[in-house]
């Protein structure tokens, strides 16, 4: 199977790695990599990880098994349309992507009559680029499957030889319910990180507040510091989910404020109505990985 | 100096092992603990960290110059009340907490006429218990200190000193100031976290979506896994500074929601918006740690 990555950031980068490490991967017959700067190709190509570093798109789709969309969802899009320009008859690759939203991705493929599996990996890293990647990125964690309408039976089976050459498990959901459930444990979680900063950092008490930040305040705000073009391309390709997910947050924080302002004379009586909601949320979250 | 503790879990166990291993610390002669359970200062004097284990709080209080209480703010509360009932004239030793509010703890030992000043070392770990303390815990960490209005130099020179021996930097503030900042950088985060965890795991699709989270969620829900009791009591003894941190976060999810759905039919427009609330975030936050 000839493989061509398309961008070779942190995420392509690491199936390209994953491949490379894992003798099992027989399969891969060669990897050829292209991105916009070249910049990871040819650090991949020096470091022994693809075979064939290429400086034109259409170079490195020609004669692809599998292509591998590694970029934002916005660009995604645009390439998923090049793609489609391009398509000649007789010669159907399978593409795939990695972008953290589905929905927008698999109708834009079906309207270019793709063979399209839209892919996204549960797995990242704050930190981005080629120099970032790593080969167990992907180990033992789930690699989400939205099939387009036009997948044929060889596309699951060269995608899920990619997944499993990356040492990951596949979900297949389809991409509805995919980008639901990323509203709630991925792209709600971003849009909270990056509010709790404004919100705090934009307070005249902040040089305070900040000298004395410790561990908790890192943690809440971690994912803010991750790729502003990567966040803000999901939050706007999954637009309606995230902001149902933001309403239903506000509404856990008017409880909130509603338990806090009840008996403002009682702090007795205020604690314990804030116990059963930490309480339930410690439930919910089930004991600690 | 005699030392008290009072309470011997993470904290008041972290605070007799940072004394204990620092050799620079002669100016503590004795170190005597009191849990209402026992089982913490059992556990330390078996370690060789305290010097004796009580079974009552009016033993532990007798003879000692400094008073360390090292419970959650409402059981402060309580303590203040009873050392003030059983201060006898010619016997006032200092009393420091390490609670994460101060307001309503300097103003309860005010009322009590305590020579007291409010402690709060910027340090934490989400497990708890003696178990759980670490001789290292507070190096280099900011320690707030909150006189009350009856503290004398001497007060001073006590609570410096554990301060110095657990290796932290004093940092002096009114309990206002105090509060407020740990409202945004502490009590906020705490409220949010739980709050995310309720909304997301309250939704019917919990199952599919728990099976996707990664280290965002991990991350962004991390503070929810603490203790109860002591989340309880922090967020009711500063119940009206937390209720106004929550309704500045509410109007940036707001301006959230408002930029999500003003270009339905633009994603590019979208993301435009969003990376400008994104990079205004990282920009507060600054460089990862």
């Amino acid at each position: 199977m000839r493989l061509a990555i398309v961008g070779l950031g942190l995420i392509g980068g690491s199936i390209a790695r994953a491949i490379r490490s894992n003798r099992s991967a027989a399969a891969f017959d060669s990897i050829v990599a292209w991105s916009p700067s070249g910049s990871g190709p040819a650090a991949a190509l020096a470091d022994g990880i693809i075979d064939r570093a290429t400086t034109s798109l259409d170079d490195a789709l020609a004669g692809a098994d599998l292509v591998v969309l590694a970029a934002d969802p916005l660009t995604c899009l645009d390439l998923l349309d090049s793609i489609a320009a391009a398509n000649r008859a007789g010669d159907r690759p399978t593409i795939t992507d990695v972008a953290s939203t589905k929905q927008a991705i698999v109708n834009r493929a079906n309207q270019g009559h793709l063979a399209f599996i839209g892919g996204h990996p549960m797995a990242g890293r704050e930190v981005s680029g080629y120099g970032a990647s790593r080969a167990d990125l992907f180990l033992g964690r789930p690699w989400v499957l939205c099939p387009g309408a036009l997948a044929r039976p060889i596309d699951f089976e060269r995608v899920e030889q990619l997944v499993g050459a990356c040492g990951a498990d596949v979900h297949r959901l389809a991409a509805r319910e995919h980008d639901r459930a990323v509203a709630g444990i991925s792209h709600l979680p971003l849009a909270l990180a990056a509010a709790l900063a404004q919100a705090v950092g934009d307070a005249d008490d902040w040089p305070i507040a900040r000298a004395l930040a410790a561990g908790g305040w890192a943690s809440a705000t971690r994912v803010a510091r991750g790729d502003v073009t990567m966040g803000a391309g999901l939050a706007a390709t999954n637009a309606p989910e995230l902001a149902r997910r933001i309403r239903a947050l506000v509404t856990q924080l008017e409880d909130w404020l509603a338990d806090l302002e009840e008996t403002p004379d009682d702090p007795q009586a205020t604690a314990l109505r804030i116990a059963l909601r930490l309480a339930a949320a410690r439930e919910l979250l089930g004991p600690a990985d």
